[in-house]
């Protein structure tokens, strides 16, 4: 059994951050996320993506924001349980928290903050019937190898880049393309939707708009798409095929955390924004972008705010009745669990009292 | 007349970040500081000093986290009223202010947010019969230039650093040094506070514990202060000098703003931290170090936090009706004011979208 002050399921920014603030404290923490990496969407989604929006940064690619805050947070020396989902969680007589992962490691602690961000990212799908009997048999929601379509016959539905970018380049090596699409207008770059529709022209993609994969047909593997018309005059067309590819995008799912008896609004925690981001759940705290409230903003900056807030608070519920009188670090330093200690020189630190 | 959309009083970090995340929403805006440059303390008191709890900064001077700061804004193209300070906040009959500072500049705004800071700085001067009579004629609240005290008789009172500070460096210079506090134990680094009792042993520093100062005399220039012991038995001691300097520390004062009709709680004005950090002047809002509410923390990313729900709130009110989707700077860049567009490369969304 892991035991730990601070339980931090998600370690996403905001959790990473959770441990810093935590660590002022005094408190310890553990994470635990469903990901093999700490940093959740940005490590995993988009590392390479400049972010222009945190604090003093005009810019920051998505892995160089995680690996700042693995440096600030090393001091404080984080457990981590990653490749594991937090399954259950199970109050105890004395108030404190078991979360159980799907591979059985348990964590005890006081206090549990969810940092789970927007959830695990799945795939939109489109509601096709037998839709899941054709999946990895001809239907992927996603390219994570180009070159297995070579020389096939290929049919992407979607109006958006993701779609449309797929569809320009698998024209070079498929043996036939097809975007379908719902609208006449594509949601893409302007780049993007020229060139698909000049590769249209040429014949090297057949564009249906104003349509939609509405049927799959094929024994054990996929065979064939029916798209169907919105001008009822046209109908529908039969599209031969060796693989159906929707891109619709990523949706994100809440998981089972959404089954632990939260107060859920749109997908989110419903949290006490007024104090202090803590769930209907006593000891449980929701922060960061898993979280909802007035005027909640989906915003990395905004979850630092609620975590450095949540750990204020915690700290009150693993201490009743202690006072804790917070220390800038300019004036205190920060004092890591593993000896360390960051502060300001000697010199400095004169010239500014005098 | 200067006119803007948010009018900023106060350009500390909050202040500053304001601007950036006011331009996201195409809201111009100008800020008004007493100071003669954007920073506030950061710029002013302490812009050596690191600060270790900027998120994603595991150390970052306070300069330079203005200087970042004003690179991320700068596509913004804020105004600045610098070295002057607002004095009267006056609503007009449409509900927007008109603000103006004491050197007659008149600003016009339909939102105004105060993100003053802790307000400026002043000495705590210690309660002491006529002191303000020797102000410049012998007491100072702070050390500019030590040469001044050269082969003077100093007397020094406090008990923390600076005043340990300066004693032991006066020492050197002056022809006495007296250093008086009320207290023992000094709130001192401990090396200090061995030097200091070191000179002490040594005569280079004559020691008053457990004692204050409460009486000055002199005709028109201070010539000795009246050292009052807390034993009754020891009395009083006359001292004849040249300066005093009573280093208590800097007490941060809110000034005119006070007086604007906000509700004020302990230096600090009251907000609706539930929603929009709204004060009880509907179309003002505070935000940062200068606002408090229940768990209020002053740190510079709550400030940070603030300024970027605050925005949200007054794009409601300048346009009404108007929904504003909120996009993310990952998702569409940032669009400056200047014609500038930041954004990720092509080829890195591709990869993201896929």
């Amino acid at each position: 059994m892991i035991k730990t002050d601070i339980l931090i399921i998600g370690a996403g920014p905001t959790g990473l951050f959770t441990v810093f603030e935590a660590g002022l404290l005094k408190l310890k923490t553990h994470l635990i996320d469903a990901l093999p990496q700490p940093g959740g969407q940005c490590s995993e989604i988009y590392p390479k993506k400049p972010i222009y929006d945190i604090p003093a940064f005009p810019e920051i690619l998505a892995g160089d924001l995680v690996k700042n805050l693995m440096d600030q947070i090393r001091p404080f020396d984080p457990g981590f349980t990653l490749g594991e989902r937090a399954e259950t969680l199970d109050k105890q007589e004395d108030g404190s928290f078991i979360v159980t992962t799907n591979k059985g490691t348990e964590h005890h602690a006081p206090v549990v903050v969810i940092a789970g961000g927007l959830g695990s990212f799945e795939p939109r799908k489109p509601l096709i019937p037998n839709i899941q009997n054709f999946e990895d048999r001809g239907i992927a929601y996603m390219i994570k190898d180009p070159e297995v379509y070579r020389n096939k016959k290929v049919v992407i539905s979607g109006g958006g880049d993701s779609a449309l970018d797929w569809a320009i380049y698998l024209a070079e090596i498929a043996s036939e393309v097809s975007l379908v699409h719902r609208r006449n207008e594509f949601r893409g770059a302007l780049d993007s939707v020229e060139k698909a529709s000049e590769l249209a022209k040429l014949g090297k993609i057949q564009l249906f708009t104003e349509a939609e994969v509405t049927a799959l047909h094929g024994k054990t593997e996929l065979e064939a798409v029916i798209v169907t018309h919105n001008d009822k005059e046209k109908g529908e067309t039969y599209v031969e095929v060796d693989a159906f590819i929707p891109l619709f995008g990523l949706s994100p799912k809440l998981g089972p955390i959404g089954n632990w008896g939260f107060e859920i609004e749109r997908n989110a925690i419903k949290v006490n924004n007024a104090y202090d981001y803590q769930t209907n759940i006593p000891g449980v705290y929701a922060i960061g972008d898993v979280n909802t409230y007035p005027g909640k903003l989906k915003l990395i900056l905004s979850g630092f705010h609620e975590a450095a807030v949540m750990c204020q608070s915690a700290y009150q519920l693993i201490n009743p009745g202690k006072r804790y009188v917070m220390k800038y670090t300019t004036v205190g330093g920060v004092e890591g669990f593993d000896g360390t200690k960051k502060e300001a020189k000697k010199e400095v630190v004169q010239s500014i009292m005098a």
